[in-house]
């Protein structure tokens, strides 16, 4: 990624990604390999009036390091100057900018998966409670890196590679555009209106149909639409992932039916599971079958009573640009974007307002997104009496 | 430096520079560049029964997008999480392991030194109240790089230089002996026991003579010799600088007298001092010559009232492998430990025990040591009667 691309990147995160303020202090974290964007940011949020620009660097080849060679004691483990600071962040109400890359896969490959899945740090729901609580204003946003380019352009050069996921990065994060923060804001708008004429409609359900697929998907009468736009308890408004183009909600997980084929190949790990259709019954995915990597999806939607039934259902329209790259990120935070989507595992609970819808939401320990959208499929709400009114037709929204 | 190397270094740093205690959290601080190192060190703490391995990467060019964009009030701060940090470092008695090298000049290069330089973080008092009270076992030890390699020798191409550097630093921090740690016991013992030879003497000056040098330092009553081992409260015995060569005093600055020729060239921040000699009375540096650079020198040594006189005296042995090298290092870790030295400025206290001597170790707010030792310099100690006892000759100690 060239330096000018690097810096407008660096700016819109910034800018409006975490919104960061004047006299706040910013943490950025980033893997090695990032330093580019990392030292941009920095810049970035110094000219727009940061007290201080925090940059922690985390190294996967330390942790590495420990897994094969710490003692039991260290797995987990964490010095607790790591959890306060935690605190201390929230405290101060810092904002947070997380730069996302796929990593290097000789950081893990080869390792005890037993111990890596045992070395969980305390520092992680320390954090998670900064965010749920709404004391930081944050932003995760895709951070072109050689590593990251070669897995999703592996029949290319490294360097082309990397040429090419940068060229990809900056086209689906608007800096194309003459003022890509003003492209977002516009964006958002026109996403914010649809998810309240979305809530508005209190549909009972969404209809999905066209090319193989006749898909219903039950909604709990007190779940709201949204995008991805947040507001801190102190009002700062922030946008915590970039790019993102969906509007979503949590459905009801009782009440899907019909068949669905997926529209875009569904990385799980590694794993590439193409072709993929779904039958779905009374809320319960009864039947996953693929031209490859049936088996994966198979074995995760069984590892728990809510594995095979939704928890999100994602609308994306036509203007999103990513999916009309039709490229394979290996990263949620972009690919989940590409199309409308249902994800079969957890939902998400702050959406839903009364107390026994919240009961309903589904819960998983698994969140497995799937693409079933285009613009051949329609989609349609239905009311309470049947009726249906048409949401999207040929990508462009109808309501 | 090859996996081995690197291996061995760490080892070193681990096991006998800090001294890494079963159940300890080790702290490692690496500018970016040094990751082989860093990793090696974590992987090597880690077998030595670390609980944690804290590996905190600094980024010069981070620091730079500071200087460069942040408003004033930015300038020296730092989050209240990095000076709780040193204090949480202290209670919980940690280890520190820095890794040295010199800087990339473009880190720098242009920019404004006023903002430098009262860029000053708390963070700093913060963790040299943790020397000053021994709460911690620390290390610095050399880190080969690329930059510093390419400033070392910069008629190489860059690998070679890097190469050439790195089998350096392995030769001087004794990697080619098939037990390092043990070699450098042994060397340990040796400084150790000189020290203490040194001390009862009571020698009342030092003189050196020889290749156009006749100078005599006169030393405090009180004053200890000593080498680079340091123990921490708890009594953990640990190497704070690794390689270093040397025993050292802190002098009487009113008894300095006589001519000194410099043997080695000196390196003030980029400046290279050469051909120096520097006459003393009464303590004071009263003529600083030069082939060139002298000006350099004689700016700092007129900084304030003690920056003409000694603040400390050390000698070094035809056993020390840095002077052989003939390699200005530009790194003072590395350099100072070439030949017996003395050092204009500040003096070291802590290796005076009476408190009227205490009073007279010089204060200034330079410490810029030159080398004035070689085999060709006869080393006498000076006894309160005017006898004379041979210190070093031909390089070899003759106490």
């Amino acid at each position: 990624m060239d330096d000018l691309l690097t810096e407008r990147l660096a700016e819109l995160a910034v800018g409006f990604g975490a919104n960061v303020q004047a006299d706040q202090i910013v943490m950025v974290t980033a893997e090695l390999g990032r330093e580019p964007l990392a030292r941009a940011v920095a810049a970035a949020a110094y000219r727009a009036g940061a007290r201080y620009v925090d940059v922690t660097y985390t190294d996967a080849f330390v942790r590495r390091a420990k897994i094969e060679n710490a003692g039991d004691e260290a797995i987990g483990y964490a010095p607790p100057w790591h959890v306060e600071r935690m605190q201390q962040m929230g405290e101060q109400r810092v904002a947070v900018i997380s730069l996302e890359a796929a990593l290097d896969p000789a950081a893990t490959d080869g390792l005890d998966p037993v111990r890596l899945g045992a070395d969980q740090s305390p520092v992680r729901q320390a954090y998670l409670r900064l965010v749920m609580e709404r004391l930081i204003n944050w932003c995760i946003i895709a951070c072109p890196t050689p590593e990251w380019a070669a897995r999703v352009h592996p029949d290319l050069p490294v360097d082309r590679a990397f040429e090419l996921l940068s060229q990809e990065i900056a086209r689906v994060c608007r800096l194309d555009e003459d003022d890509p923060v003003a492209a977002w804001q516009t964006r958002f708008d026109r996403l914010t209106e649809i998810s309240e004429r979305l809530g508005e409609h209190r549909f009972e359900a969404v209809h999905f149909n066209g090319d193989g697929t006749d898909l219903t998907v039950g909604l709990l009468p007190s779940a709201e639409w949204a995008c991805a736009t947040f507001t801190t308890a102190d009002g700062i408004s922030h946008h915590p992932n970039l790019p993102t183009e969906e509007v979503f909600t949590t459905p009801d997980p009782s009440r899907t039916d019909g068949v669905v084929r997926a529209t875009k190949p569904l990385n799980i790990e590694g794993t590439l599971v193409t072709g993929l259709t779904v039958r779905f019954e009374g809320g319960r995915a009864v039947a996953i079958d693929a031209d490859g990597g049936a088996e994966v999806l198979r074995g995760r939607a069984s590892r728990d009573d809510g594995a095979s039934r939704l928890g999100e259902l994602a609308l994306v329209d036509g203007e999103g640009r990513i999916g009309a790259l039709d490229t394979v990120f290996y990263s949620t935070l972009i690919d989940e974007n590409a199309a409308s989507h249902i994800a079969l595992g957890s939902g998400l609970g702050y959406l839903v307002k009364d107390e026994r819808d919240k009961q309903q939401v589904n819960s998983s320990s698994i969140h497995i997104d799937f693409m079933i959208g285009s613009p051949e499929i329609d989609v349609d709400g239905v009311n309470a009496d049947g009726t249906r009114v048409p949401v999207l037709r040929g990508g462009e929204w109808q309501i």
